[in-house]
């Protein structure tokens, strides 16, 4: 056994890759994801991609050790079904059985975010530790746990949902239904809710000018890019933004305290900006001021990570 | 190996028992801690109190496996030292070196709440579970986490701190120096700040007659038993209580996502009006309806939790 066969299904697209143990993608093919049609369709082109990865590298299924797929939404990982997956229609799909029909390996399923965390953690930022969170600041936030470089996700799978935590009790409203969960305050739509709402308070701030006053177009960069720039609004945003990413850091150094935290998704791509700004803000209210906790980087796997999480998940198993 | 050594180390008592390896007290003494004394004494005295109990037990050291110490503040598990003590004192004290001295055994160290968790786990509330929270509702919020029957405290032993996992940001003042702590609104001292404040505004109302106006007698248990006899204002704060306490359960169910809570301390005294209050208020705000979660029940082993939990610390190890 040389590699693994990871696959990221994608509300918009399947990717699949051919990855050494290691971490290297060796072979990649990807096709759109066409959310809507039959489950068994998907699969099975989910199934064919990872086939044709193996021929691509001019490998055989002799070469390969099992398959791997990262999903939206959760997974019973352990019965190989994807549980929900709200964008893609999905309610408990046996996932590793169908793929199975075409490719007699052991499947593995996990949830995206878990996926990408255990990438980072084998491969990627958080290589050298044993214990990390993964934070994607997107659409949503997502995190991977991974505790002694398995992925962690609870007894019933439905953990490490840490955008859910309750950051804010009856703060601001949730897609899930609850009130004040933390992505509400530190995901990317979060970033771009306060500068709609700043650039039409203000219609000649910096904010409203850098998208020509279309404030449809507004997106976290353009938050982060005004507050860079000195605009008082747009910092004023930012800052915000930073304390309650900052408390909810410190919740999980309470709770998890884990050795490292990657920072991925849209937002991270602010880079130092954000990095210096987050690790200032969780140094000021850290609990032990003399006890080590969890240093703060940026996720080095990119989208790359969820098809080599996706084929590190037989490790140990 | 018939028995292990388990010592309580309090603010105000030492207890130490012998412990057979079901959890079984098969001997006991206690001695105050009287704290302020030099560590050794008071360390000597916890070795005394170990020898003592096996004596007591008619058995000898050959019977005896190790010694476990539960411990105010903060513990360095791997090197068997309490870093922090606040209420003894203490900052980087080596229990385990010193109670060597005495008695030629391993020695494990740990956190009272974890220790406390863990004897719930191995003997108690929780013992048909791999996975368990075990939260003291006392002067502050102590949580014990239990991940495949072993204590869960993070890379740096500051995890499993979730009296002070953030849930109103900028909220309530924590005595940890931050806001907002989970512990500010679901301890007891939370209870009693609340009935207070009521009783004052209302000198007439059921809280402050059942204290005869003497509002410093003002206790948890003041405001439960106003809650329970119906009048609206303790109600009104009981059920503001149990709102805060469901989300933070919540937030643990989102990360953690454990097979069972339990609940000790003070306020878990309240029995089923806490527990039918919490667990309907849990089921409202849960994210997936259909997928099943964490049971909350009440702790079993109240003070011994403290002592049969020490004498565990050394399982699997």
């Amino acid at each position: 056994m040389k590699y693994n066969i990871g696959i990221d299904l994608g509300g918009t697209n399947i990717a699949a890759g051919l990855v050494t143990l290691d971490g290297k993608i060796v072979a990649r093919a990807s096709t759109p994801t066409l959310p809507g049609r039959p489950h068994e369709e998907i699969l099975k082109d989910m199934a064919d991609l990872g086939i044709q990865v193996v021929a691509d590298a001019g490998a055989t299924m002799d070469d390969v050790g099992w398959v791997g797929v990262g999903s939206p939404g959760t997974a019973d990982t352990k019965a190989g079904i994807v549980i929900f997956a709200n964008n893609l229609f999905w309610h408990h799909i046996p996932v590793a059985k169908e793929i199975q029909k075409y490719i007699d390996k052991p499947v593995y399923v996990d949830n995206d975010a878990n996926v990408a965390g255990l990438a980072e953690a084998v491969a990627g930022a958080c290589k050298d530790y044993d214990n990390s969170i993964f934070l994607t600041l997107g659409t949503g936030v997502g995190g991977g746990i991974i505790l002694n470089k398995q992925v962690f996700s609870g007894s019933h799978n439905v953990g490490a949902e840490v955008g859910h935590m309750i950051t804010v009790i009856d703060g601001e409203q949730c897609t899930c239904g609850n009130k004040g969960c933390w992505e509400t305050y530190t995901s990317a739509t979060a970033l771009i809710r306060e500068g709609r709402k700043s650039a039409e308070k203000n219609p000649n701030g910096a904010i409203a000018k850098a998208v020509n006053g279309n404030l449809d177009d507004i997106s976290a960069k353009t938050v982060m890019d005004a507050a860079k720039d000195g605009d008082p609004e747009a910092s004023a945003i930012f800052d915000n933004y930073i304390h309650y990413m900052a408390m909810g850091i410190i919740t999980l150094i309470n709770t998890f305290d884990p050795e490292i935290f990657a920072l991925g998704g849209g937002v991270a791509k602010a880079g130092d900006f954000l990095l210096d700004a987050l690790r200032a803000e969780v140094h000021k209210y850290i609990f032990y001021k003399d006890v080590p906790y969890g240093s703060i980087v940026l996720a080095e796997l990119g989208n790359d990570a969820g098809i080599i999480g996706a084929a590190m998940l037989g490790l140990g198993k």
